[in-house]
């Protein structure tokens, strides 16, 4: 018999290689055990609302009266809707042609884009360029069209942070380009050592690489850290003096929980503009719109302005507390050491291991933190994701998890963790010492 | 100086190779004469509801509840909003874990892809597998990663039907693979003639590819023509000889102007179940809710009933008369011939070119159709896209409109085109002749 036309043989090999472990064997077995009954904590995607996040009640009243216009007819619309929530969705629909259910610009609306320079102006302190500025359909998209227009071949490397977020390495293998990995610095808080992104370069170029590009993902995922001024700066110039572009992921610029270092966009820290690309025909319409309301929140003086500011500071207050007693239930494990959530959503503890357990990994034919975090989820029910889904460095095991999980859960889940990593420990530990480099 | 990182000669070649004409020379062009103030019509790009087509009320009802869930639980809720839309908003809430501001399963939610394998199943008369379905933001995301799992380079081909519309040009040339083309028969209404498939790929592995997949797209784009049974018949016989993966593009099999010719899916006229493949995270999820409100919309007895039909029927009744009125508009003219838009929106006449005409295009640079479309523009502002964009026969010219513009006025974009057509050809024409093949 002939092959069939999509046998496993066939396909394009870049498919392939791909790998993305948010949504990998652990999450596999998750959804298995939750199918047979199994109550399962899903902390492997930073997914807020599928965790009990209440959405703000101002954006999705404005959408709402965007999606259905014919509400803003309705004789009853002020008994359900808020006056700058009606004013707000008149003002976006008139920047449309035609409503929500219109292809918009391919780069997206011109008067949502203007929005959006207004407000990278003002966060950065000098203007930005609303024609230089692509909507896309969330960040991986964004991601996958400018390595599109860079990557040319397997000769075309991309700097990319360990760890990382597995879309940067997932994207890369696609478009059958080379990542090239440089190591944050775990005893550092994660810090990003200048040398090292030199030496990351300097062995790239002995292979016959060409580097392109620089990722940087601050605040970190999986990491959770917030680069400082000074570090950027350097960022920077090693791009300029490389001919890199840089690829700043900066999706999580408004989680951050800590004072001593806010959060400072890389567009900040240079005087250089720089450019993206777009091949897409129409970035989704209410998504921009969504957009547009994170750029300008009501402000003091509008009706919705206290109710908006209460439930988003009250999901960022919540969010620090939870951030504490996620990294103080990991210290207090005496074979975990992590650093502390700065920004994002995520915890990446790193996970001491004694030989036994690793043997046994092996034994069972599984990398050590698979191995580990599926132990957990069959013990526990909490869905991570193993350190080597976003890289580490050799012979050190992590895992990722969110800080999403309700706040008045929390104690309990941190409690049952350390039973867990208790439970474990006693069974492999043979008290000669743990496995670390 | 050394060059920029992202200067032209460095970027990936296949970027560069892709064409894209629904958004190209004329497009900007007609942005360009709208800035200076022209009154412009965009007939280049099928989009409905930025030439005035208002959207059905019962989805945009049920998604405005969805999106702003919190109106459910509204006193005042019953004055602005039917039961049935009330009813269906918590049924599709009761589907995702966390509202829609929460990430689904990365092939959509489980609960839609059911509703839809139903839908399917009705049509076609026997059963479809929710678990072989996967959604995606759009269908050009879905030909995306379809292709890029199919293509591994240069000598894998697609078959892809001429004029085609250029997603699939374009998506081919991105993902580094060839097209390889079989000719549409004009004068058998855009038919599909077996023997051209044969001859295409006898000659495709004469060059030393491998075919690899087949595109259909039924109702046409930009041809408008629906394919009849006993072709598609042809059509499957043909690729599982070949070993071909069949893919069909029927994204506007709602939209049938004519009763000879009802639309009839690939997969209905076949046994054989295919698999598609998926990479993205989570399709956009108010997307998926108004997938499953187009697979199950109201029934008789619904309060909402009378409106959506009253509504649906309305449009696809006046889009019908005015299928008729532009292909009876463009065969007026003596020197067009245009056969009937059966379905999709497009109208995609053939315009007869005398020799001096051809000249003078060639004299100014361009294309014939792309020379015709221009003066078009200029003289009416009616945007087109020329037939180049889309392949056609060597020495034949055409252009595509949409069939979208009101119909009240219709007549008056009719006439001004005949009067157009009618200078041009007086300027042009030498008595002597067209150019046809």
């Amino acid at each position: 018999m002939s092959p069939k036309a999509l046998d496993y043989d066939q396909l394009n090999e870049n498919v392939k290689k791909c790998q993305y472990a948010v949504r990998g064997e652990l999450y596999l077995r998750a959804s298995e055990l939750q199918k047979e009954g199994k109550k399962i904590i899903f902390t492997n995607v930073g997914n807020p609302h599928a965790l009990g996040q209440k959405p703000l009640t101002f954006p999705r009243q404005v959408i709402a009266l965007c999606q259905a216009p014919f509400l803003l007819d309705d004789p009853n619309a002020g008994l359900m809707f808020p006056v700058d929530a009606v004013a707000r969705a008149k003002h976006y629909l008139a920047m449309t042609s035609g409503g929500l259910g219109a292809y918009s610009d391919s780069r997206g609306l011109i008067g949502i884009r203007k929005e959006i320079a207004e407000f990278i102006g003002r966060r950065d302190g000098y203007p930005s360029d609303s024609e230089l500025i692509f909507l896309t359909d969330g960040a991986s998209k964004g991601v996958m069209q400018i390595l599109n227009v860079i990557i040319r071949d397997q000769n075309d490397g991309i700097l990319v942070p360990v760890p990382q977020y597995p879309l940067y390495s997932a994207t890369i293998s696609l478009l059958g380009g080379s990542l090239v990995p440089y190591y944050l610095e775990e005893t550092a808080n994660w810090g990003l050592d200048i040398n090292n992104l030199r030496d990351a370069v300097r062995q790239a170029t002995f292979k016959g690489m060409t580097v392109r590009a620089m990722v940087i993902i601050n605040p970190g995922n999986p990491t959770g850290q917030c680069l400082s001024l000074a570090n950027l700066k350097e960022i920077v110039h090693f791009c300029i003096q490389e001919n890199l572009v840089l690829l700043a992921d900066e999706v999580y610029q408004q989680n951050i929980y800590q004072d001593e270092r806010p959060f400072i966009s890389a567009r900040k820290s240079v005087d250089e503009i720089y450019k993206i690309a777009s091949i897409s025909l129409s970035p989704n319409v209410p998504g921009q719109i969504f957009l547009g309301l994170m750029v300008n929140p009501p402000k003091p003086g509008d009706i919705s302005y206290p109710k908006f500011e209460q439930e988003s500071k009250g999901i960022l207050e919540s969010l620090r507390r939870r951030a504490r007693m996620m990294t103080d239930g990991f210290n207090s494990c005496r074979n975990v050491v992590c650093n502390f959530t700065e920004g994002a959503m995520y915890s990446f503890p790193q996970i001491r291991l004694p030989p036994k357990a690793i043997e046994a990994a092996k034994k069972a034919g599984k990398l050590p933190d698979v191995f580990y975090c599926l132990k957990l989820l069959e013990a526990t029910g909490i869905s991570t994701v193993p350190g080597s889904g976003f890289g580490q460095k050799e012979g050190v095991f992590h895992l990722r998890t969110t800080i999403l999980p309700a706040e008045e859960d929390m104690p309990a889940i941190m409690e049952s963790f350390k039973k867990f990593n208790d439970e474990f420990m006693a069974q492999y530990e043979d008290h000669k010492g743990y496995s670390r480099m």
